[in-house]
């Protein structure tokens, strides 16, 4: 809607906020980014996310919506006359909101097991249960372009985002997801070649470097 | 729609379950319900949720619909025609599921804290973080009859089928959530005198029961 005022409160490493960022682009929706510091959190992000302080939020002409998921759907139904992310039959719209919860539920968790690990077998463990997760989502991507089938959708942007992520994966837990999960890869790659996502993403070896950086100040190196 | 043919697979003392039980019968559908046996899963269910595992799921016509607030959603988009169950406006909509999404991520972990906690110590902490999040619901709550306003909806079918588990929290921690939060425990009352819930909650007493055998096999007591 013309005169739509929307703010995005995020930090740019967060697979949870690239959905919203994606979400936006691809309805063509201008927006103000606001790039937080998580260590010293802005009195707005306080006060827009009281519950959860979490990055990211929108803000919508004042209004605040929390929860990536639940922005990016928020987002398809108030701008639901142009590019739709999730289907609208309804038994194939449970579907898409299945798999996105299937990844939030466990990718994430799996991921930080890697990442933030204690010891190698912890890290062993993370990459272990990393790719049973990336194959599970392999089969059920089956030989579609896209999660949601010929387009691009809700379950695609659920998980693109964790793409910045993957360098650090595998660098650290010395593994190539190609290998294990080629077509989940060229997933990955169709997605990357569309502007919406690639201008959303942050670089994943600078994503690698923070995390490098961080395991040294956590004492974890 | 008439012919529908629709299966629940559940296990009585879930919460989960229980939103769905709640969801149908605010739509007035019939359905055949199927206990399961969670120590020996049946061919139906491990077929119908292979990724999961777990009840409740839905059966619609022999396809499968997984993940409680997913399964309402589903219920509520595909019977669109009659008591709708989250509200239409995309904001409200956003902020129903984002208290149905708190309520998933804190209240089962907390609960479970005390209900098969090891010692008095994680039994302490989960009455603290319970209360934490009764406290929080109860400001979302605020005034109004219902967590959607003047109609029983989607977040108050979220958290009522913890009711069959209060009592459990209660004798177990010691305390009362009446003292602590008599906003919510009189919505609480309010949800119960609605013959769709009533009907679809089993025992709290009996779910105690179940608890207090669960850990002396556990080893817990």
């Amino acid at each position: 809607m013309a005169g739509d005022e929307l703010i995005l409160l995020n930090y740019w490493i967060s697979m949870f906020g690239a959905r919203v960022r994606i979400a936006l682009e691809e309805k063509g929706l201008n927006y103000e980014y606001r790039e937080e510091n998580l260590q010293n959190k802005s009195p707005l992000l306080l006060q827009m996310n009281p519950v959860h302080k979490k990055i990211p939020v929108l803000i919508h002409n004042g209004k605040p919506i929390c929860e990536s998921n639940i922005i990016v759907q928020y987002i398809d139904e108030f701008w639901n006359d142009k590019t739709p992310l999730l289907p609208s039959d309804p038994y194939e719209k449970a579907q898409a909101r299945f798999w996105a919860d299937y990844i939030d539920k466990k990718l994430y968790d799996s991921g930080r097991k890697i990442t933030w690990n204690k010891n190698k077998e912890e890290a062993e463990e993370g990459k272990k249960e990393v790719l049973e997760i990336f194959k599970v989502l392999e089969g059920a991507l089956g030989d579609k372009p896209y999660f949601g089938g010929e387009n691009f959708g809700y379950v695609d942007i659920s998980l693109i985002g964790f793409h910045m992520w993957f360098y650090a994966y595998e660098t650290i837990a010395n593994f190539s997801i190609e290998a294990e999960c080629p077509k989940l890869m060229a997933w990955d790659k169709r997605c990357l070649e569309r502007k919406t996502v690639a201008k959303s993403l942050g670089d994943p070896k600078a994503v690698y470097d923070i995390v490098l950086k961080s395991r040294k100040i956590k004492g974890l190196d």
